[in-house]
């Protein structure tokens, strides 16, 4: 749906006030004193990962926040941040007297500085908020602000009010969910993506078209978010390949960078079997969690197909291909292809040995419920099968 | 985007969190009492408008609430309700000592009632809180909590944060606007609009078709309003002319009560010349609000298509018709003959002498400045005589 077909970018910008506030534009990280300042935050924690913090955007960042704030920089998560982490970044919160949380990075900073702000508000034990016992606690809330800014295209973790924490002890990649860890701001600024490799641009990328398609795909009527899910993939269909192959490309890390929040939008209506598996993947074998969702995107979409047969023919015609499951397949695969994607878990570090014990992880996720087609165990080892 | 096609009310129904809660589906007003619950209202202020109040509907309403609370019914709004009334509704939240406040009706309830739960909260006069003075005022915040519940397709007012006032002295449609007045919960139940007659069906799903419209035609990047907007006209076109002709259906009210929340959702980004006139009209001669935005809709169309040739064309092929603007204007006008508006503002009470006038009213319309061609006072008096 281009009715407005923009490229300039001065033109790809805007104030989005759903499903919270977005100040989407290339620049527009320069607004950070003003947001501070909006929101009366005078000391403020920045979160980030530690590769992010290899690289100068993390000083950058505390640079802008220190001309209206005092900011200190904790760049302590872990690509799958851990408990442990969140719990040590409450401690450097309490250390600084700080007021605020700036979440920064991909998925792993934006959860860990979320979880930080949530578990500093509220105090107590982390895992209480570890979905399904946080249904018991949803009216506990946090008064600490969150502002969230990403510096990947993919997760989409800046419009949304959950976090995935690693327990490595179990080992489980948990939903840490509670409508207070909803950044209050969130400044989506594509320059800052600008240097991301070609790889971590495409398992992210990929990771954005996950969540639209996933989401597309739970058999629930929610217009909008199908609206948003179906245009989102014809984003990354779209411009993925051109962000992958010149990261310079302002037009398409901008467009990318939208299709990720639209991603985290639309999938409030859940997500399937991709999901499901790839948090068992991540928890035991710590595989980057994009990249194994593009791995196991054309064998899940294979084993849903009996659920999908229709929409997908659908979403096929309206990325104006041949309306048939297999011409959307055809076309997933070429991207998948064009950007590097592996063809087989086995080259991520997954071992057959650990196809049971993965999806014996994987069912309880909360995600395996919203699959299409009803999942249990065997068809969880099938499609890991499927995948090897 | 039919990705999925539901017909069934048991598969019409959802549970959407953006841009705020709403509970979708045929027969969920039972769940007024939990929500009440919930939100920890004891004293609800029932507030409606006198249209309304000739139907069963409030009385029911008012039953199902006090299962949880001790309601009162105020059904004291007009068609376009005043600063008056919202005055007169805050005595009447006082004398209640209510502790909440449960909008009711079309536009006119919803307004009044959100304007009631600012105004019961905040104390003082309404009119600070009119655009452009409520930019001063966007910090004040009510904490009366608000549930809405729509009793017809079209404003969308359920999903938003500002509502429309008159006032008659002056005259204007003011537009009064703060973040607070988001209802909290959203009931969206389509039983409740299925006694609508046909003539009020038809405007105020052309209200609806307007919203997602002219927000579309808004210049601005936001693929997520536009997506969301797009896939509204194309729900006004399918299924408005099957709720007009067959008020008992179901699944098309179902769809327009979709596509209304659509409308009011896309419109973050702003309205146009429709509104702008429409408001100016509304507070002039008290004409039906969707029925005057009904019949402007064609010409103010007409009068942009040098801006919005493009879009048009590619919102045409989206709706499978030639990709062009004549062909959506000729889908537009099909739609308004079948639905019974009238082609002439004349018809609906508009005086020619009255069009320099309307105009000077429209032109500070926060609207107006939206509109994808720039208006000025002859512009939109052009508007008015092709209109007449």
């Amino acid at each position: 749906m281009t009715f407005w077909r923009f490229s300039a970018a001065e033109d790809l910008r805007g104030d989005w006030f759903f499903p919270t506030e977005v100040r989407f534009g290339a620049g527009r990280i320069s607004e950070l004193p003003l947001i501070l300042e909006h929101l009366g935050i005078r000391r403020p924690l920045i979160v980030t990962d530690r590769g992010l913090a290899a690289t100068p955007i993390p000083n950058r960042v505390t640079e802008i926040a220190a001309s209206a704030s005092i900011p200190i920089l904790w760049p302590g998560a872990d690509q799958n941040p851990t408990g442990q982490q969140v719990t040590e970044g409450v401690a450097a919160f309490h250390l600084h007297e700080a007021d605020g949380v700036i979440a920064l990075g991909g998925g792993s900073g934006l959860d860990c500085g979320k979880s930080v702000a949530l578990l500093a508000g509220c105090g107590g034990d982390l895992w209480r908020f570890a979905y399904p016992r946080s249904l018991e606690h949803q009216h506990e809330r946090t008064t600490v602000p969150i502002i969230a800014i990403p510096t990947t295209a993919g997760t989409g973790a800046e419009v949304e009010a959950s976090g995935i924490i690693t327990d490595p002890l179990k080992p489980v990649k948990a939903g840490i969910v509670n409508a207070s860890m909803l950044p209050r701001v969130v400044i989506a600024d594509p320059e800052l993506t600008l240097s991301l490799p070609p790889n971590l641009t495409a398992w992210t990328g990929m990771d954005a078209l996950s969540h639209n398609l996933e989401a597309l795909l739970v058999r629930q009527f929610h217009p909008m978010a199908d609206a948003i899910g179906a245009e989102g993939i014809r984003i990354c269909h779209a411009f993925l390949p051109r962000a992958v192959a010149n990261g310079g490309d302002i037009t398409a890390r901008s467009y990318m960078m939208a299709a990720a929040i639209m991603g985290a939008t639309s999938f409030v209506k859940g997500l399937g079997a991709m999901h499901a598996l790839s948090h068992a993947i991540g928890a035991l074998v710590g595989a980057q969690h994009g990249l194994t969702n593009a791995v196991l995107m054309p064998h899940v979409l294979r084993f849903n197909r009996p659920a999908v047969e229709k929409p997908i023919s659908e979403l096929a015609r309206f990325l104006e291909l041949d309306a048939s499951f297999d011409a959307y397949l055809a076309e997933l695969m070429e991207l998948s292809r064009r950007v590097g994607i592996p063809a087989r878990i086995t080259e991520i570090g997954v071992r057959r040995q650990d196809f049971e014990r993965l999806a014996t992880m994987a069912l309880p996720d909360f995600n395996a419920g919203c699959n299409p087609r009803p999942l249990d165990q065997p068809a969880l080892v099938s499609i890991l099968e499927a995948a090897s």
